[in-house]
């Protein structure tokens, strides 16, 4: 690897949220100058204040001259922001889209990117909680977590393994790199499906009674009801496909279970969830 | 409250599981005495050399002179117990059966208790684990949990009331009293389908790929697959009309949230999204 490839090297992170917050905690902590962006003064202030980032502004030019631009916003203002800043982004720079869907904004910011002379490189940080915001950020969210990378549009193998080298800097246990639709497969399913389902269990009737009659199994599968509305409306309509196969699946399997339970048969049952455990175990065994 | 009421009063536990073998070192440091009986002589040896019980046996005569005799079996093995050392059982006993599903255990052993001179009063401690046996047992698993008490038959007040000061004293924090219909329907929403749909979801193809891809609300939503087939498959089967009406409740949301994912619908998707995180909040701001 070229060292020389990070001497004067600026990180820029567009959106100080949860995971852009989090990001430039990450990189400052890594030993990287950091400039920051986002659309309220308040965040930036605080950001500046506590030393998340070297510099920050609400205006996009703090972070347009940085040679590794991570964009953090939801997936459209994502792609706003690409397109309203394409012409100024340095030219040869790689801009890391964060978002939690790649297909749907790689295919509308590919072709910014090879017409504004900067490259685009699909991303997606796999920690999160269901609190928001600048203030749920902290330097500690990717520690022993994965990135994954999408790579396309003939994008330099040599690009992505400097990539990997930053982000492993800052933390990141694990760099997966896969194909823009894999990881939408994917992701419908580790990621998308259990915030869907959390919001469909917490509208059962039983929901609001729960208190005294519930302990972890409950408490895990509704936590990410705490869900931030607007971000995962965009993120579940920008991956329709892949998440109603992933729907559709569960949906089979819960009723071949409520067959057996409804048939009162538990041999079928015992076997049923000999066969979930034994996957589960398989799974974790793995790691 | 009548002090004298826990003089010389001796707890037992037949089965030394999970449950029992907890709540055996739960009432041994509240100071109570403490008898344990367990099929199993391996795990009787474990209770009584790690001081989890003053005496015990793998004879179920070790527990039937206990003045609150609590059974932590399955339910099926929980009612042959109890049917099978009615007769020796001491009179005027209190017998608190633990299994999760108390219609089905009620209905059995009510007219056993009548005819045999001990009182029943159905029980479920609201704590566990994914693992199982005495070697997962610790003292501290009850504490801030709630134990659901579901009398029935004529049971006096004033014996549901003492029960109520041994659980707490053993670190129970809540005490709730309901019917076993209630408690049947409520334990389906917050426990029996949570493990079921943990089941329902490994099944997916994507399940043993998900390494690099997952992070929190995967590892949540699949805990509990790792589940006890045996004693869950009676758990359903044995509560099966309320089940079924929580797994066509869960599917009947999961449905209307299909709807609008397959229709790249942002705006009903957001608001359905809305709708479940004010329910969750309002469930947590209860706490």
């Amino acid at each position: 690897m070229d060292d020389s490839f990070f001497t004067d090297f600026k990180i820029g992170i567009a959106g100080l949220g949860l995971i852009g917050g989090s990001l430039a905690m990450s990189f400052k902590k890594a030993g990287f100058y950091v400039s920051g962006y986002d659309i309220d003064a308040t965040t930036v202030k605080a950001a500046k204040e506590c030393g998340a980032v070297d510099e920050a502004a609400n205006d996009p030019r703090a972070v347009l001259d940085a040679d590794c631009l991570f964009v953090a916003l939801y997936p459209e203002d994502t792609i706003e922001f690409v397109i309203q800043n394409a012409q100024r982004i340095k030219k040869g720079a790689i801009v890391i889209d964060c978002c939690g869907v790649k297909t749907y904004v790689t295919s509308r910011l590919l072709p910014v990117a090879s017409q504004n002379g900067f490259l685009l490189l699909g991303g997606h940080p796999m920690a999160g909680t269901e609190r928001v915001g600048f203030a749920a950020a902290h330097e500690g969210l990717f520690l022993g977590a994965s990135f994954i990378l999408t790579p396309s549009g003939g994008l330099p193998d040599a690009i992505c393994d400097k990539v990997k080298t930053l982000l492993k800097s800052a933390g990141f246990e694990r760099i997966v790199v896969t194909t823009p639709a894999h990881h939408d497969r994917m992701i419908a399913f580790t990621s998308q499906l259990p915030h869907l389902l959390a919001c469909a269990y917490v509208r059962s009737p039983c929901c609001p009674q729960h208190k005294g009659y519930s302990a972890g199994s409950y408490r895990d599968v509704s936590r990410v009801a705490h869900i931030n509305p607007e971000l995962w409306a965009e993120l579940f309509a920008d991956n329709s496909a892949a998440l109603c196969e992933e729907i559709d699946e569960l949906m089979k399997n819960l009723s071949e279970l409520r067959a057996a339970v409804a048939a009162g048969d538990r041999a079928a049952l015992t076997s049923l969830l000999h066969e979930a455990h034994a996957i589960k175990d398989g799974v974790d065994l793995e790691s």
